[in-house]
């Protein structure tokens, strides 16, 4: 078989074949299942729920357990200075950039085992997948398990270079400040800047997680499609008025700020709902001045958020409500401002062409899918400055997050961690 | 003239001179100005307003300052069980029952210089006036200076026996649990059953106070006459929605605790005005939980008080209000329930004859004044149990109270203190 003819067919019909087994290719959902409740041994609270905060002692337990798995699976692990636990598999080609994916294992205070967990165990899967088929991908591969994302994706925000010196001296969840916690975890927090990474370090992102609200438990979808993930902007509106005797000052002389703040509260339920879209806007936080049954409040502050793939949008939803406040500011004979959040985060949009793939991927799989957009912020976001990204969401049983509650079904993980795998297989052959 | 009728004769006219020169007896203003003054070097804060809560250094030694002018003025002073100064003055009849006059002296923590002084400063002028004129009434009289007042008439409530041992056992503003602070102001809180009055001790209370408000202001009048101290009710509104996160949680699925808690704070406002009258309604204090710009508030707790001079009135209001309530939690898909405080006031009104003798000694010195109710909390108000009760109010300037910008004209307070004079010489005529 010399003559190049039939070396040629023989390498076009091999190449068949291969990609006809990569089709087929799945990976263990009952392994999955194992290291989730494995992993949730690690700050697992008395009421079912986890406590894993970023730094933690439960925190660098369950790093510890995850990188041991990493080595185990032939990952060359290492820690990064931020933080971040990266798996490096070779691929065929070197000069090729590598794909990235995985997702964090950190948790918020009172949470559950599946928001983070469930894309960095399924990540570790698609290499033991791989592995024990023998198959290596053209692009080398990054498994990375950011550090501290439920503390405002710091890990990957130190991978773009935006973790400020200020942002290292707030005090996390864990009670260090974020420059002792990066230490805690074996990082060092002065050499943040030899982490960044630029446009085109990374061939692309992919991220597979839970969905965090009731969307696709609530249309039976089984892949949520991410077209983005929304941008938020935080402001403080305070609306002063008179602090006064709540039994001598008659009702109609009052300046009551607790009473404007009431109806700036519905302004903002009016403006957001008045517009098509999947924007929302909630006032979470509220704090009364003097605050007592017998004084009319002189000064309100509420704590004002507005989410939106549009970061135009968000404006335009905000300069609506803004000028409804005025009116009411006007009427109530009260003075209201607004302050704008420096946490303030920009939309992330996934590329288009991951979309495309993990659209085809789900087709041929058989799962039902839906375009979304992601209502919470994610390591992705952060990645999408600097790769093109994509995620995939899994449905979250009764939309429940960041709870005790937390609960993905086993078979929607594995058709999620399904998907990953197919989609990364396509993306390598690109 | 030994003859009986010109016996007779000589008794009338001397009795009519005597009354006529009652009727011109005037208190002196500057003495009461320079004694507010010296009282306001007790417990002055750096902003000019005075920090003398009750049972603090200051107040201790303010009280020490003033029975001092007491004793100087001839009173036979005590501190009785409760820790309330008392003044007495022998009358010519012993068998006819004291009338008793007074105020407090002590502040809540950023308070003025007139709550409280103006009433107990000019009861001891009276008393000094009376002495002057060398004038001895038919009562005995009873100068009362209150403790602490401003912590819940809690002097005036011991002598008509309301205060529980649970209540001793609370925080007062010095830091000191009311027991505590009793015995440190030369009281015994073990004693307290012994300081009781019986309806019929006393046989009419009179109290001088600045308004706390700015109807006399605005109106342009002089004396207020106060027909009664409102009644207060405290409830706890506890609206219960679902927290749920802010990003991913669609804005028609979302139940949301604190958009519910904005109608209700707008509905009772909406309940209090729609009705004729005087009562007032606020919600003076919003807990919110968990309460982050990120989480759609799951639990609200609103503190909301309603004042009337009537009791059935407060209660049909608050049914009414009650009955919105459950509307918006229907509407809302939340749940809405009030727990009524243990703390709330019964109204009590004054007597009406002696608002009578307020407003015939108002007329006769020439001052305008108005029929008004008190929306504030005073002393008088637990006195009304024990006895008839009258009280006279003085312009506040600008409605300002318990606040360094706390004043009354000297003017005024002269005015009042010679209006509390005659009515006094008046009830001790009957």
């Amino acid at each position: 078989m010399k003559h190049p003819l039939l070396v040629c067919l023989f390498l076009i019909s091999s190449a068949t074949i291969a990609q006809t087994n990569l089709s087929r290719l799945t990976i263990n959902q009952q392994r999955i299942q194992t290291r989730l409740l494995e992993l949730s041994t690690f700050g697992e609270l008395p009421n079912g729920g986890i406590g894993r905060v970023a730094y933690s002692k439960a925190d660098q337990e369950g790093r510890a357990y995850f990188m041991g798995l990493m080595k185990k699976a032939g990952l060359d692990v290492s820690i990064d200075f931020a933080g971040n636990i990266i798996g490096r598999r070779k691929g065929k080609n070197p000069n090729l950039k590598p794909i990235a994916f995985g997702s964090h294992i950190d948790s918020v205070p009172n949470g559950g085992n599946y928001d983070g967990p469930v894309g960095s165990i399924s990540g570790l899967e698609l290499i033991e997948t791989l592995n024990e088929n023998n198959i290596v991908t053209e692009h080398p591969l990054e498994l990375i398990i950011f550090a501290n994302e439920e503390g405002g994706t710091v890990g990957s925000g130190a991978l773009i270079g935006k973790i400020t010196p200020t942002a290292l001296k707030s005090v996390s969840q864990s009670g260090l400040t974020i420059a002792d916690g990066i230490r805690a975890i074996g990082g060092n927090p002065d050499s943040l800047s030899k982490v960044v990474r630029k446009k085109g370090d990374v061939a692309a992102f992919i991220e597979l997680h839970i969905e965090q609200g009731g969307i696709l438990m609530t249309e039976n979808q089984q892949i949520g499609v991410v077209e983005g993930i929304v941008g938020i902007e935080h402001w403080d509106a305070t609306i002063e008025g008179a602090a006064n005797h709540a039994g001598t000052t008659p009702m109609n002389i009052r300046r009551d700020a607790l009473l404007a703040a009431a109806k700036l509260i519905i302004a903002l339920n009016e403006v957001i709902t008045s517009h098509e879209g999947k924007q929302v806007g909630t006032i979470g936080k509220v704090a009364v001045e003097p605050g007592a049954y017998n004084v009319i409040p002189g000064k309100v502050v509420l704590g004002v958020e507005i989410r939106d793939l549009s970061y135009d949008k968000i404006w335009m939803l905000f300069r609506e409500f803004e000028s409804k406040a005025q009116e009411i500011a006007k009427a109530s004979e009260t003075t209201i401002t607004f302050k704008q959040s420096s946490i303030g985060v920009t939309p992330a949009l996934t590329a288009k062409p991951i979309q495309d793939k993990i659209i085809n991927t789900a087709k041929a799989l058989g799962f039902s899918y839906r375009y979304m957009q992601s209502g919470a912020g994610h390591d992705s976001q952060e990645m999408a400055q600097i790769a093109p990204v994509g995620m995939i969401f899994i449905p979250s049983v009764g939309g429940i997050s960041h709870s005790p509650k937390e609960f993905s079904k086993g078979v929607d993980i594995g058709n999620g961690a399904n998907v990953l795998l197919q989609t990364l297989l396509a993306l390598d052959r690109d």
